[in-house]
């Protein structure tokens, strides 16, 4: 038996609760995901478990095979792995913003008047002079890396760190800076060596030239570096190496990348992708057509789904769901013999919740010889007719590796 | 995002396995709870898992977000905490009969004559006269409470208690009455403390007024207590603790109040509520509506008709579906922006099987938003067409946290 290939489309949010009875995926008019689902086997999807709300990165972990209650360790090791910083096992990280203090003493007596420094982005010489912060005295290195805007990652790397400890953004403006505190014994010295670093950040960030310029411009000042979402580092098999396949990921949002970085795949770097509505969504299909030259599973990751139902629009999700539809004609083209396609979701972003909700995701499985079913059109009011019925989304994994022989029988 | 309230309606026992191509929901007329099948999202529901047969006790438990392998110790502490007594964390706990026993010699040497004394009701005074039996020299205490007609409940406090011994009862007319017997080595004390209980409970009901005044009206005796169904108290997280919601219960049967109790719920007194046919279940949906004004989550039992299953007795069980039906109409008029109603069962009690059977049941959730299907009519039959699919109760339960609010992000 040949092994085929596998591309997945994650479409970020798309599914709905109904709204006057109807949905922006249901409304919008989608001939080509009409007919990936007349083709193909259809079901709806939990992707972690029934009733369990999905974060992206949890969710994107339990599509690839992964148990997110095993291996996922908080939010900021897998933005500061989306920023570039190679991790290693037991570093601590945390994802960070350049904000704006003010007032006398330490830093943990200044007050926040802006988390975001006036949305600076001239952030690369900062980051610079923070990766030259001297923790040595406590074994301990740190590396900091701008993500876009006022973002950034930091990462604590040296024995005994520990992640048992609150964040130091206090995520409200007028608020004091937080002192970091240890929740348990085995977190002080990490405590003692974060508390370290923002009083020097501080100090440094203060009379920085890129600061001082900007004051004398008018504008607010990145003269402190606010830490949230720690988590340590653990260890996880590579896709590679867990099930032998060559894994690419195409995503424009810096927590997709990480989740690809923290299990070994390539995230491609393909031109116009944002992570928004903006995104160029031919450039990513054709990314994608191109990379199953190289790889043996391929994920392709819509942002704007998402943003759009956070955001309440659901002319706007309609809209672009039918951009969607237009671009993904390409993949028509595809051989079904040598390649499954899977057309899904990470979670439903519901425009009457505006966050992510656990109702089920709409799952699409085209490839030679599956079973199809009634399902002729891609709609989470619909999906669950189909073949596969009511799936998770390590089942949806597994069924796509036995169709595509990359599994092997389990007995004789 | 506001909080929404949730109640379940859960009709014991409701569904059925086919008896000439009919079931009694499938073939009653019920307009009403066809209505919230329309209106709402539909499915088929194995409470615990597929193929195991629950009790009622351990279905609520797993319809109510608790694994029942994990908290179940068996009926004794369950009809223990419903007959009122207030458990604590390591007494052993039976349920009881009160019997009537004959012969010479020790009460081990004795033989049940009737397992419930001739029906005897008036257990005030032995009751009260049993708690005043003397186990300080193990250092445990007992206590005893009645429960309707000749049932009782028995509860033993004090440490180094096991749950590891056989029943007193012999269940047989006929056979004497058992030594109570360890299982292993450690419950021997326990087994000593029962057996001398066993021995003075005797001695104090076979002269004792009520009895004397019984044996003179050529009534049977009430002059033995049989103990069965003994388990360990355990510790469970209270609900309110465990979920944040206050729940309440409104139950007639001692086994759902006592499965309330031991969750924490308030297990709300309502005048008429029998727990049989004869039960007011106009009186029991007002109490579920005025309970939502000050819980969280409000569950109502109705219990009949199981109880007509295990009669065998189609007709019976039908026309009692539909005056459920008639008396649930009052529920059409609930906000379900603001209420999350589920109908549902704990398990099928098959006509033709007399007992519970594995057998799915069907699910009703109505709310606003959920995305609503084909299904029209409220029956075991045509449930599993609906777009929840088949689910297991632990998923219902998470379900409905998620559609009302009552849930967190796992994941960024």
């Amino acid at each position: 038996m040949s092994l085929k290939k596998i591309l997945f489309i994650v479409i970020d949010g798309i599914s709905d609760r109904l709204i006057d009875n109807k949905t922006p995926l249901d409304s919008a008019r989608t001939p080509n995901l009409d007919y990936f689902a007349k083709i193909g086997i259809n079901g709806i999807m939990d992707t972690i478990a029934p009733g369990v709300r999905p974060g992206s990165d949890t969710a994107h972990l339990a599509l690839l095979g992964y148990n997110p209650h095993e291996c996922y360790s908080g939010r900021g090791p897998i933005e500061a792995a989306g920023s570039g910083i190679e991790l290693k096992e037991g570093d601590v990280a945390f994802r960070a913003n350049f904000g704006t203090v003010e007032g006398e003493g330490s830093i943990f007596d200044k007050v926040v008047v802006d988390r975001r420094a006036g949305r600076i982005d001239e952030t690369d010489e900062l980051v610079k002079a923070l990766n030259k912060i001297d923790l040595s005295e406590f074994g301990v290195k740190v590396m900091v890396r701008r993500g876009t805007g006022h973002r950034a990652a930091v990462v604590f790397r040296g024995e005994g760190l520990s992640d048992r400890v609150t964040d130091t953004d206090p995520k409200k403006i007028g608020s004091k800076v937080k002192m970091c505190k240890a929740l348990d014994e085995n977190a002080e010295k990490t405590a003692r060596i974060i508390n370290k670093f923002m009083e020097e950040a501080h100090r440094i960030l203060e009379n920085h030239p890129v600061n001082l310029e900007r004051e004398k411009n008018g504008l607010l000042k990145g003269n402190a570096i606010l830490l949230r979402g720690g988590g340590m580092v653990k260890k996880v098999e590579s896709f590679e190496e867990r099930f032998g396949l060559k894994l690419a990921f195409i995503a424009g949002t810096t927590l997709i990348k990480g989740i690809g970085k923290i299990i070994g795949a390539d995230v491609l770097e393909v031109e116009g992708v944002t992570g928004n509505k903006h995104t160029n969504l031919k450039n990513k299909f054709n990314a994608a057509l191109e990379a199953l030259n190289t790889h043996d599973f391929v994920l392709v990751h819509i942002k704007a789904t998402d943003e759009l139902g956070h955001d309440g629009d659901f002319e706007g999700k309609k809209s672009f769901i039918e951009k969607i539809d237009q671009e993904i004609a390409v993949l028509r083209e595809l051989d079904f013999t040598e390649i499954c396609l899977v057309i899904t979701a990470d979670h439903s972003t519901p425009i009457n919740v505006k966050d992510h909700t656990a109702d089920p995701v709409p799952v699409i499985v085209v490839h030679e010889g599956v079973r199809t079913d009634e399902v002729d059109r891609f709609s989470e009011l619909v999906a669950y007719r189909g073949g596969l019925c009511r799936i998770r989304g390590i089942d949806l994994f597994n069924i796509v590796l036995d169709l595509t022989n990359n599994t092997s029988k389990f007995g004789a």
